[in-house]
């Protein structure tokens, strides 16, 4: 059957779906579920008509400019550098922080031939000379692709005269001090405080 | 942003898809894949109008008969049983049957209260005894509930006279005997042939 074949190579490109995943959603969707596969339908097209890319900091917005970067009660010398917008939400989640953000395109990657300029550092660079920034939060991750971007930003916005901070790194709250890595644990002995 | 919540919500309904995978596909969607938003927004708009039930088997069909059904090469004294078009479908693509089927809804679960009626009972019933069909063959699943229904449906078929089989149990193909489970070693030796 051409559509139902249809539906499961469209399912298939979903992150963590194999064929036999696919095959199992499809059937239930039109077996068990047809509301919800309606539901699906018709959010993934609201969502791809509705969700743009803020002009500001690059994350997602249903507006020319999103919530977090209207905010003008937020602290406009602080600028946070994540690597996509699920970075972004799990920050703003945390409730921590008070400035604006930078999302970035992703994390620099040799091996995938994706330099500084293809993840949007120029316009970070634009972004963080408006005058207003006096501090940039690096806030990719800890591997070792989020630190060569790091790095290799941080290089540039320091030539700029910024202040160029990096998140800490340490023992995860809630971890038992046996099962953590060695690395984390050298770093959390050198920052303690 | 609603857009991209309702999206969120929606993937959730997807089998096997809790809330981290279901944030995870809604971002690499919008972020990364959008062709493949839009390719799964239409597929499953798609099959949702097009693919109907069959008429004469019960099971997914684009057309008010399906092609198994319409296909008059076939066997007219056998019909399967099995619980869902996905049996049906596993069984196609062995190759191994050349009669038609009755797709069941589901099996009988004393547990969730569905008896042989919520199943379809009354419908197979009628399809078994058209003066075509000699023999139904119990394609159910050999799982407790499985059992059931094909012991359920196996006394209402014998009453009406007709020949009825279950598919044989046994070692699968290529597996190594020392890891196959009991019961299954118990089937085999009983129906060695």
């Amino acid at each position: 059957m051409a559509a139902l074949d249809q539906l499961i190579d469209a399912l298939r490109r979903l992150p963590g779906v194999g064929p036999k995943s696919a095959q199992r959603m499809a059937y239930h969707l039109l077996l068990n579920d047809r509301s919800g596969a309606q539901a699906l339908a018709a959010t993934l097209s609201q969502a791809l008509s509705r969700v743009q890319t803020c002009a500001r900091c690059h994350g997602f917005s249903e507006d020319p400019v999103c919530g977090v970067c209207s905010d003008t009660r937020r602290d406009p010398g602080l600028l946070a550098v994540v690597e996509s917008p699920a970075d972004q939400a799990v920050i703003e989640r945390s409730g921590s922080y008070k400035g604006y953000y930078f999302v970035l395109g992703g994390r620099v990657s040799p091996i995938e031939g994706r330099g500084p300029r293809d993840i949007g550092a120029e316009a970070l660079l634009h972004r963080a000379t408006d005058g207003q920034v006096r501090e940039v939060i690096l806030a990719t991750s800890f591997t070792a692709e989020g630190e060569a971007t790091a790095y290799l930003l941080g290089e540039a916005l320091k030539a700029q005269g910024l202040l160029v901070t990096r998140l800490a790194r340490g023992v995860p709250v809630g971890s038992e001090l046996e099962f953590v890595d060695l690395g984390t644990l050298a770093h959390a002995f050198a920052d303690r405080r």
